[in-house]
Parts: structure tokens; C-alpha cells; sequence
């Protein structure tokens, strides 16, 4: 047995497949005997000392975890800026780490949570306090740097294509009597690899999604109007999928185009696929229908990719053997060694190579008319959402989800001042 | 072999499973070895004589429409009226079915396809045509009278419920810091049965949904919101489920409210999530997230329901039976035999009794407080969602649902004249 206790935390947006990373934390690390601490909603509940004891969760519950969405010790937006300017943050996280033994932190999270855990094993080593920070990567945005995916990704992906073949069926079929255009809003402010994802769900050239509209690629209204309006024409309908964060050719965001104020003054919540099913009617008089999926998207366990499922489990087992291996200030990585078959194996990257960088779409991946995915988009995308992982159901037609009992540790140090 | 031809149409918004009833009336036509015609687009077909000849569909295809959501054959939203209104058209339709001596007449669809089936009947009697005419139910409102569900139902449904279960438990990890509100837009613009099986998400007091908005109910702002505002500071954050037809206490339609023209003269399309949301924000100042799955929750055929799967075969199958026995102006429906354990069988209606009746939620089934589900609601729904029933999937991750050839019959008549 390892001496020292190993903390663990979650981190931004949470995943359909976050948790599972999370069992296969916990489960190597009772394997090799070292006691495992969680931190309440992320980082602030290390820096409150809220901290979770795991080991009063059974076996079953933790084993439950692999096919639970969500955010099983909760999970948190909040950003450590510079250790200059939030020294005392850092040196009060510090302070929780040694007064309960940690010797380990697994930070599970995005760019953000890697550049945390990276400064976080600098200050130690500035205190000269042995302490191994791993990042751990998960993101459906696809943009964590070196790792050639990120789990979470997968599953969202597999949700988006899934979904969006299911609703141009259902679009294909009533076309001629009823909706002509589909606008689906897919995640992704700064990149489109969920859009890209949604690519999948079609091979010949009239199969949806007939258009994709990619933040990296500016919005023409005019010329995407005149493509909808010829698709229309020859398909008999059209299915659009838009990411959330496309932009005009003069930077702004589509999104915020829509929205504003009714005439009772009350917020009128726009959106990217409301806005262009507005300009569809407008200015083509063409029946359009919506969607939104919003969270559905990246909560959807039910739909979950095998694959992205197996690569949650490996970063997490991986994680705990580079945190007692002393790698400190890395992160398991997933490398690619073969697009056909598709092999993957992991690998193990500086937390300096991946803190702060975001991971764009290769410009390879966006068809040269900017409205589609290319062949290598799709070589790369469609291993991500290859295979099945249901969750198993209960009696009552629902997924068993686990709930942990999520007992916390004692304190042993004074209250955290947030405000301070 | 049963001399003279079966024509099959599909009507109305399509749903997960009406490609499983269509699957089941030509496997038992085939057993039977009557030849089965499907009508393009619905009605539209019979009246254009724009038929589509099943027999050359190989069995691995009509087996395959047993998974595929959507509708296989084109559907329509195009009401007949009165005989006296059209009759000009129900000749026509009389002139088609005659000419390619179709003997049975089964239309798939909700209560205005019933009363068109009815109709048919008559007027073919009036007539001295031979015809049976069987309504197949469907359709993911689950308003149709006689029958204690509808096909299509079961698993829209499901997949509400599991949606509303999983991005809680996203909004559940993420609420300290980030979205306290997250309102889930369900289908029922007459009826709150879909926002109703959201209440299978949760069984607790705190679980999620924590409020369903009903159409049922006159939707009361403050009184909504003072809700809102009270969990979020008891469980931390609100999940709300709301029917896309909730009205105020004076008849108008909340989706009305939202919507509108921004400030360019461009249509907002509004909804009822969009509408509370803002609401929330401004008046509560909350963090709020807002979904709108559409045409996802009809066509979720990755979620089915194996109670509805195995229904929505089983009136295929009875209304083939039915047909060929004469049972003209008929239905198949589902007869609930037992709550606990579940059973249930197939039974017969008139369409009389069918057609034009809506089936409202049982007042019983809505908590007196005006924003939950009621025991008894949960001892009538739980079974129709309980059970899965997995499409196969594709080497690519994608559910292999399958695309029919549709191979048109030479038409026998001249071109209808839709105009006049």
C-alpha cells in the first residue's frame, strides 16, 4: 500500500462518460490499496475542504459509475488565474492537500484543468511539498492538444450523427406535406467537431445533413439561403446542421443575432438554429422545424460510444498508474497508431504541451465548398463512435443510474474566506 | 391465396415504430400471400395512384422496417373533408382502389385518418365496392380514443424520460457554479402525455422533473416562478417540463408569447422553453439552460420502447387479420388486461368510436397541485416505456436502419387533377 491518499476532481462541463473515467479511478486505485479522495463540485471543494470519502461507496456503486452521465462528485466552472494573481487560492489548495496526505491529484478536465494542475505542481515544488498532479482529458469539444481525442467526445458524437439520421427519416417522410427544412444546433463555440460528427450520418450526396455550418468557416447568408432554397429543389427537403458558434465574415456570432427583447421587453433567448430557421421562412416561405438538444447531448449515456467509453476507463486507470509512477505534471493521452483498423493505445503528455492550447478542426476535415465533411474528417471521426455501451435499465424503463452516498471527510482545517 | 390486393398508407407525423407496424402488415400479407400495395406519401398516393409495390422488397427489408423510425413509404398531413365537402376526391380514391382491385384498404395513422378510413367505408358501400377498411393506430400523442395507448407513444415516451433523467444529472453536477434552470420542451399541443412520461425521470420529491407544466393547467407566471425560485434554494437547481401547449388562464398559448419580429423585421420563432427560460432570467436572474428536442423524440428509434415495439407489431399484424376476416370500419387496439404485472392484448373498436375522438389525460393522472404526475399516472405509463429494443448498428456506429427501393406500379388511370 501506497502511503498517502490520492484526490480526485471533476472539472468543467461534465460528460456522458466522465463518471466512468472516475470508476476506473477509483477501482485502480483500491486495486493498488491507496485511498482516494474526491473533491465536492471540483476544485472549489478542494479549496472549501469539502472533500468525499470513496471508500465508503460500495464495489456496485462504483462499478455503477461507468455508465452513469453527469458529474457523480459534482463538477464546476471556476478558473484559477495565474499563480501571481490568486497566490492565496493556490496556497489554501495547497494547505487542503497536506493536511489530509495528498500525494496525488487527478484533475479531470479540459484545457483550463490542465493548466490548474500544471500550476499546481509548480507551487508545490516551490513549497517543496512531493505532491504528483495528473491532468486527466475530457471534453465533448474535442480541443484538448496531443491527445488525438477526448473522451466524451465519442459519445456526443455518436448522440449527434444518431440523432440526426433519426430526424431527416422523420423529415424525408413528411416532406411533401409538411416540414421542408431541419435545423439542427449542435455544441461547439470556437470549433465544429460535434457538427463535423453529424456528418456521419450521411454517405451519397443527397443524404443528411445536405449542410453543415462550421464556426470556421464564415456564415453567407445569401449563399447559404440560395443552397437551401436548390437542395429543397432537388431532394424535396433539407437537413441543417449549424454549430453554435458560426460567425459573419465580420465576427460576430450568429447566435446573438437572434434573441433581444419582445415587445414586453421580457429576453427573448436566440440561438444559432432558431435564428436560421427564421431566416429559412423569411426569406424562402418554407415550412422549418428546429432542435436544440442542448444537454441532451452531452448527457445522453443511453447512446454512448463504445469506444469513447473504453477510452474514459483507460485515461482513468492510466491516470493512477502515472500518478504513482511520480510522472507528475502529465496526462494520459490517446494515440492513434492506425485509422484502418482502428487501433489506439495511451500515451503520456507534459501538462505544458497541453494547458491552454486549443486543438482546431484541421482545415482538411471541412469539404472545399465549406458545407460538408471530407473523407479524412470521417476516417477520423467514425472509429469515435464505433460500437454500442448500454447502461442497464431497471424495471421501470429507465437507465440504473447510480447516486453515490457522497459522505464527506471531516475538516481539519479553518473555513475557506471565497471572498479573500 | 386471398384474391385482390391490400393497400397500406401511413398518415400523419411519423413516429419510432410505425415502420414496425408496416413491417408486420406485409410479413402477415405475405404469409397469407395477398399482395400489398403502400400508398406514397399517404393519402396523397391513393389519390395521385402513386403506388408503390411491395413485393419487391426483399424480406431483409421489410424485417429491417421493424427497427427504422420514420416512415417508409412517405407520409402526409392532408385531411379529407366531409364526403359532401370532397367527394369529388373520395371517388377518386374509390376509382384508384378499383383499379388496381384493392379489397382492403388499411390506413395507419391517428383520429383523422380513422374518420377518413370511415369514410372510405361508406362511401364504397354507397357504392357496392367491396371494401375493408381497418384504421392502424399511431401516433406519439397518445389521444386516440378506445385503445388504452398508441403505438409510436411508448417510446417517445422513453425517450423523453431517460432525456430528462440524464441532463439532470448534468444540471445536477454543474449547478453551483453554472445553470441553476434547465427547462425540457415536450411534444402535446392539446394533451400533456409526453411532458406527463417526463415524470417517469424521477420517483422522489426532489428528483427530476421537479415541474411539469401541463396544457391541462393554465400556466400561471408567478406562481411558476415563485416555484422555481423555491427548489432551486431547496434541492439547488430545477429541471422543468413543459408541454408545448400550456395556455394562460384566457385561452393564449405561451409559444405565442415568445416569437415576434427582432429589430431587422426578421421572424423569431419563439416556443415554450425559450419563453420560460427568459422568463426565469429575468425575473429570477438565474443561470438557465433550454431544450427542444422536436422531431428527436418522435424518431428516437435508437431508444425505443419494447412494449410499444411489440405493440406497434402486433396492430400491424390484427388490422392484416381483421381486413382479411371483414371486419370493415374497424380498428385494432391495445386492451389493457392488468396493471401489475403488465398485460395486455389486442381488442377491436369501430371507428366510429374512434374517429374524431380525443382522448384526454384522466384528470387523476395530474397532481393536485397542478405540477407533477400522480401514482396512478405512473401505474399507466411505466409499462409502455419498460423494455428496449435496439436497432443493429453499422460498422460505422450508425443504427443500420434500412431505405426500401419503393418501386412505383404503372398507373392504370389518367393523372388526378389535384387542383380541381
Amino acid at each position: 500500500m501506497a502511503s498517502g491518499t490520492l484526490l480526485y476532481a471533476q472539472s468543467g462541463g461534465v460528460t456522458a462518460v466522465i463518471n466512468a473515467t472516475a470508476s476506473a479511478v477509483i477501482t485502480e486505485a483500491r486495486a493498488r490499496r491507496v485511498r482516494v479522495l474526491a473533491a465536492r463540485n471540483g476544485i472549489l471543494g478542494a479549496l472549501r475542504e469539502d472533500l468525499i470519502d470513496t471508500s465508503k461507496e460500495s464495489i456496485a456503486a462504483i462499478r455503477g459509475l461507468a455508465h452513469t452521465p453527469g458529474g457523480a462528485f459534482g463538477s464546476c466552472r471556476y478558473k484559477l488565474k495565474s499563480v501571481d494573481a490568486d497566490r492565496a487560492k493556490y496556497e489554501r489548495l495547497l494547505e487542503v492537500l497536506q493536511a489530509h496526505d495528498v500525494r496525488w491529484f487527478l484533475y479531470n478536465g479540459g484545457n483550463d484543468s490542465a493548466d490548474t494542475a500544471n500550476k499546481v505542481s509548480k507551487l508545490a515544488a516551490e513549497f517543496d511539498y512531493p505532491l504528483t498532479c495528473i491532468g486527466v482529458p475530457k471534453t465533448v469539444d474535442n480541443d484538448l492538444a496531443v491527445t488525438d481525442c477526448c473522451p466524451g467526445f465519442g459519445s456526443a458524437a455518436k448522440y449527434t450523427a444518431v440523432s440526426v439520421r433519426e430526424a431527416a427519416l422523420d423529415v424525408a417522410a413528411m416532406a411533401e406535406t409538411s416540414t421542408k427544412v431541419f435545423v439542427y444546433e449542435a455544441m461547439g463555440r470556437h470549433a465544429g467537431w460535434l457538427a463535423a460528427a453529424a456528418g456521419l450520418a450521411g454517405k451519397g450526396t443527397d443524404d443528411a445533413p445536405h449542410l453543415i455550418l462550421f464556426p470556421e468557416r464564415a456564415y453567407d447568408e445569401a449563399d447559404f439561403l440560395a443552397r437551401v432554397e436548390k437542395i429543397v429543389a432537388r431532394v424535396g427537403y433539407c437537413v441543417v446542421v449549424a454549430s453554435e458558434g458560426i460567425q459573419t465574415a465580420d465576427g460576430r456570432f450568429v447566435a446573438d443575432a437572434g434573441g433581444g427583447k419582445d415587445s414586453f421587453g421580457h429576453t427573448q433567448l436566440g440561438g444559432v438554429a432558431s435564428f436560421l430557421a427564421g431566416r429559412v421562412k423569411d426569406a424562402l416561405d418554407m415550412k422549418v422545424h428546429w432542435t436544440l438538444p442542448d444537454y441532451l447531448q452531452r448527457s445522453a449515456r443511453h447512446i454512448a460510444s463504445r469506444t469513447d467509453l473504453e477510452q474514459a476507463l483507460a485515461v482513468g486507470k492510466a491516470a493512477v498508474k502515472l500518478a504513482l509512477a511520480g510522472r507528475n505534471a502529465t496526462m494520459p493521452v490517446i494515440v492513434r497508431t492506425s485509422d484502418s483498423p482502428y487501433r489506439w493505445k495511451i500515451g503520456e503528455a507534459s501538462l505544458d504541451k497541453v494547458a491552454n492550447h486549443e486543438k482546431k478542426m484541421p482545415a482538411g476535415f471541412i469539404r472545399r465548398d465549406g458545407y460538408g465533411i471530407t473523407a479524412a474528417a470521417r476516417a477520423y471521426l467514425e472509429p469515435l463512435i464505433r460500437g454500442e455501451a448500454y447502461p442497464p435499465y431497471g424495471r421501470d424503463g429507465i437507465p440504473a443510474y447510480v447516486t453515490l452516498k457522497n459522505v464527506g471527510v471531516r475538516r481539519k482545517l479553518a473555513a475557506w474566506n471565497e471572498a479573500g
